[in-house]
């Protein structure tokens, strides 16, 4: 339980940062290396890769040094705690408004 | 645009902490005050109120002070922006695999 927690504080963390949400899209597209990650993002390769980091550490991208080039790509994690959250959370709302209509249903006609 | 990503940065930010999705889910089951979310939790007034606030911040909970009470409910927002992006991820992961499933096909049988 401690660790699906950190693990969500990691995923969220790493989701909270519009250049990190855009390398997800972008890798979700096809692997890349960093260099052309960055022709995509008004940003200085050591900014780029500090947030390639924070997704690394989140579980959320995987590099690897091929000769002289880092390849990224997406993995080992796609999401799933957080999507699981998310569901979690709809499901929860879903609930309390069926509940909530039930209740205006019973009351129903009582003055 | 702009205001779609900086609404996100605030929704991720704000789950980031095992807190402050624990009080989301709580608020989920039924509105409460201030008081009566802090006795689910091991945490100072201080400290809990620090997370309402950010989660007020990012419009998930609204609160509004009754009397002497402070009352806590979900909204405005209800996390679809969230939910949009992570369904947005998942149907270009999605995509990918059948791209990679059709180009495997297209290859079968080839030396």
């Amino acid at each position: 339980m401690v660790q699906y927690q950190a693990s969500l504080d990691h995923s969220f963390g790493a989701l909270a940062d519009p250049t990190r949400r855009a390398i997800l899209l972008r890798l979700g597209r096809s692997d890349a290396s960093i260099s052309e990650l960055c022709d995509g993002f008004e940003m200085t390769l050591t900014g780029l890769k500090k947030h390639v980091h924070v997704l690394e550490e989140a579980g959320l991208v995987t590099t690897q040094k091929v000769g002289r080039v880092r390849q990224c790509r997406l993995g080992p994690r796609r999401l799933e705690d957080v999507t699981k959250w998310i569901e979690q959370y709809g499901t929860m709302i879903e609930q309390r408004f069926d509940r909530l209509e039930a209740f205006l249903e019973r009351t129903k006609g009582t003055p």
